[in-house]
């Protein structure tokens, strides 16, 4: 059952009305991850962010981490330097945990997909889009909001599927409600290989989980590619403040020991999980991130990890949490660069918003989110589509919205073409003053590629757009994403390894009684 | 009728019911311009920029740019050292616009409003919203959308000056379409200075209504004040390409010879008025900018200018422009940084849209514009609220929604306080691993000014939401444009004054019939 490389996967060519809705269906060909051509922002002074460092290491040194019910994590702190105090309290020395990291952990790595064209590379001047993650419900303009099932999260893989700009199947795109909850993990994850060939990550509610997920990619892959490869990633939160569950312990050491990459997510809420004012936060963001990242190299030095952080803000008037709000912006910013300096590949989070439905607040709050993630460098952006409520639910319309946006940052990336053929140089000689470029030369040779165009956006006259119905964003969501579904064709997959991969399923599941969530 | 100092206003004290109205409808206190704390965005190195600069001057000295119809323009040019070919075609010898820029242009200048505490300074690291301007409609979602009249105007005035997020009053906020196009600008400077103490921009539409605005203020300010400083901006369109009107290049003329302020704004649309790459229109947009500014100088050095750029991209499906997307956008992160080479201060446009509706169309859009124009280092940012269909329409929803957002980037601007409060050791030693900072004595001192908190965003849980109507920010934006307008109370004016701006706009009025526009 092993193999050298991943399993070739070719789609079918689909014929006449398929291929005309296809055709309908499929935005302009995009790369299998974007690669930015553009600087990242530089927030931070080389002085600050040696500040931000400093406390950070204050923080783990003196007031320490805590893993709590994980002896052979304590193990490997102890071993590396860390002196422990109590049962779980773990301080490590100024600066150890960044040099862990620094000593073994890969700048850069490949997420294998099993269509190899999709594989995506993680870390560098390179993004990688994948969707929400982890909403128990899901809504959609025909039927209103409700709890997520198995068919809603087969739903949201085929639309990352079919969607050009995002680059990743994601994992708990939304929870299958309808599945008890210690066996959801086979069901998605088998989901992601069946109706997807793009990259996707895999269980971290217990660590068995994990290697069952993980179990999972060598039947798909082989045992051998997936010891050498990095084909799956798992995103673990910190209980933060400063808290490290045994159990998440236990997922972010199995991920690396089987070679294969944790995404560390210090989860804080400023004023909750962490100080209201945000220098306190980015400092315990990134001192909580370097330490998991830092547990994964103890546990096998070289394996890939990714430092992320979910830091937001919170309103005044009731205590919840906000999005799109500028201080989050401002961490992204400066832990971006944080990130660069440590050498590691960042997650930032993406079209976050607090808003119930996919009206402006959710927009404008998700852009605001969405640019400091792209202008921080981040290398991997989680909840890149689909997120409303604060990530209670996902949504149908806001997904495929969310999704026309990426394109965008596509283009943004690629920055500013400067050669002859930008300058225009000819154009303008042919045309000179006074006159309009319709007709150039120049303009016909670039018309078609000259401008990204949102697919979702009406850019009609008033009266044009009143004349069909005056329908805002959302209804013509509302349309995109079910001619998305109704085009779908899942990409083909070999019918040993789908046989392999259900039995998998099918034993596991028998071998434990339900548990109800 | 001169005075050494502009009048003070204060305003009268509200009390009882009012002063609650007044209360809730007054967010947090706001500086009368946002100051950049955090550094511009650099897109292009150094020799990107050489490049730029190498191609405008080769636009301005090879194919020359017109001033149709203004001899005293062209005669000023000749005498510059450029060469005149035919009748108004002037070239400009390589490096000689930013040469004259350089020489006396002010790096940045203070518009002086009649409130002393609300003057502004623009330039350097200071960045000024002002409204939208020039849409023929407005529309709001009791009445629809509709032609502007006086009293719309009034009220986008009265809205800008409630508003603290917007520095500035602007301009055309709307078109009053009831008043005689050839006596709009009269009621509109009045209205300015009567329902507002902000400042504000005076008519461009000829040299004549130039002086009339420039004459109204120095009978607001003082013929002295005026002489001295600055007090009013036009924003002049270029005739994209390559081509300036002479009645343009009069007003232009006007502004800076009275020492106030020309805004040059090249109007391209890509495709269109310029080639349809983005480096092509950003040499075009440079040369004729400085080219505009430049002039300003010939005709009186040391008097204050703005470069202004205006780009749009189009829609491969109907050609129509479009908004928000990220050809603009790299074009603004670019022309950020030849303005700042070039030593004047920027203006961008802000919230662009091309939605219909104030949707998530129109909020990804605007925010999509928003965020390169603030990390452009944009020191007058037009259109910074209210903007819809492509500017044809005032939206009074959008006005108070694009606010909200505005606000939001005085916070981000501010940056990072790296200082101790900020990093809150003392609250890491209290709290200490696994415990909350809700009760903090860290997170009482700092709860109140730690995060900006939309007014109009909707935090609470989806059940609440439900429960209290299942308003979409739309519908939240439509109560509170009311309320704000029914809050609103003028700022005091001096009797003798607002008698002696009465009679001049009646007298003016008076010599001339009215013509429809």
């Amino acid at each position: 059952m092993s193999s050298p490389d991943p399993p070739v996967t070719r789609r079918a060519r689909p014929s006449g009305r398929e291929a005309r809705q296809r055709a309908r269906a499929t935005p302009p060909a995009a790369p299998p991850y974007l690669t930015r051509a553009i600087p990242p922002y530089e927030l931070l002074s080389e002085e600050g962010l040696e500040q931000v460092e400093r406390h950070a290491d204050l923080l783990l040194e003196e007031i320490g981490l805590e893993i709590r019910g994980d002896l052979e994590a304590i193990r490997l702190w102890r071993d590396a330097g860390a002196r422990i105090s109590g049962e779980w309290r773990v301080h490590v020395p100024r600066g150890l945990a960044r040099e862990i990291v620094r000593r073994s952990a890969p700048r850069e790595f490949t997420q294998h997909a099993r269509n190899p064209a999709r594989s995506v590379r993680i870390g560098g001047n390179h993004t990688v889009f994948a969707p929400a993650y982890g909403p128990p419900f899901v809504s959609d303009l025909d039927r209103g909001r409700r709890y997520g099932t198995l068919e809603d999260f087969c739903n949201f893989v085929k639309l990352a599927y079919a969607t050009p700009w995002l680059h990743h199947s994601g994992g708990t795109v939304c929870e299958p409600v309808d599945v008890p909850v210690n066996k959801r993990h086979l069901d998605m994850v088998y989901a992601h290989i069946r109706y997807s060939d793009k990259p996707f990550m895999g269980s971290v509610t217990s660590a068995t989980r994990a290697a069952d997920s993980i179990e999972m990619c060598r039947l798909l892959f082989g045992e051998d590619f997936v010891a050498r490869h990095c084909v799956i990633l798992g995103n673990v939160n910190v209980n933060s403040p400063l808290v490290l569950d045994g159990e998440a312990s236990r997922v972010i050491r199995t991920y690396a020991a089987a070679n294969q990459a944790p995404v560390c997510v210090p989860f804080i809420l400023g004023g909750a999980m962490g100080p209201v004012t945000t220098a306190g936060g980015l400092a315990q963001c990134f001192a909580e991130a370097t330490f998991c990242v830092a547990l994964g190299q103890l546990e096998r030095p070289g394996s890939p990890a990714i430092l992320g952080n979910f830091l937001s803000s919170m309103s005044l008037r009731s205590g919840a949490p906000t999005f799109g709000t500028p201080e989050p912006a401002l961490a992204y910013l400066a832990i971006g660069q944080l990130a660069r300096r440590l050498g590691v590949p960042l997650r930032c989070g993406g079209n976050l918003c607090a808003a119930k439905v996919a009206d402006a607040q959710a927009a404008y709050e998700s852009a605001n989110s969405m640019w400091p993630a792209l202008l921080a460098g981040a290398n991997f952006v989680l909840h890149a589509a689909g997120w409303l409520e604060a990530g209670l639910a996902m949504s149908y319309e806001k997904f495929v919205m969310d999704a026309d946006q990426l394109g965008a940052f596509h283009t943004l990336s690629r920055g500013i073409s400067l050669d002859d053929n930008g300058f225009a140089l000819e154009a303008f000689r042919e045309i000179g003053p006074g006159k309009h470029y319709l007709g150039s030369a120049h303009t016909l040779a670039n018309y078609q590629s000259a401008f990204y165009d949102f697919e979702l956006a009406d850019n009609n006259s008033y009266e044009q757009w009143s004349a069909e119905g005056s329908r805002d964003q959302l209804e013509r969501a509302n349309r995109r994403w079910k001619s998305l579904l109704e085009a779908y064709e899942p990409p083909p997959l070999e019918a040993a390894r789908d046989e392999a991969l259900r039995d998998y399923v099918a034993r596991r599941k028998q071998a434990m009684p339900d548990e109800i969530g």
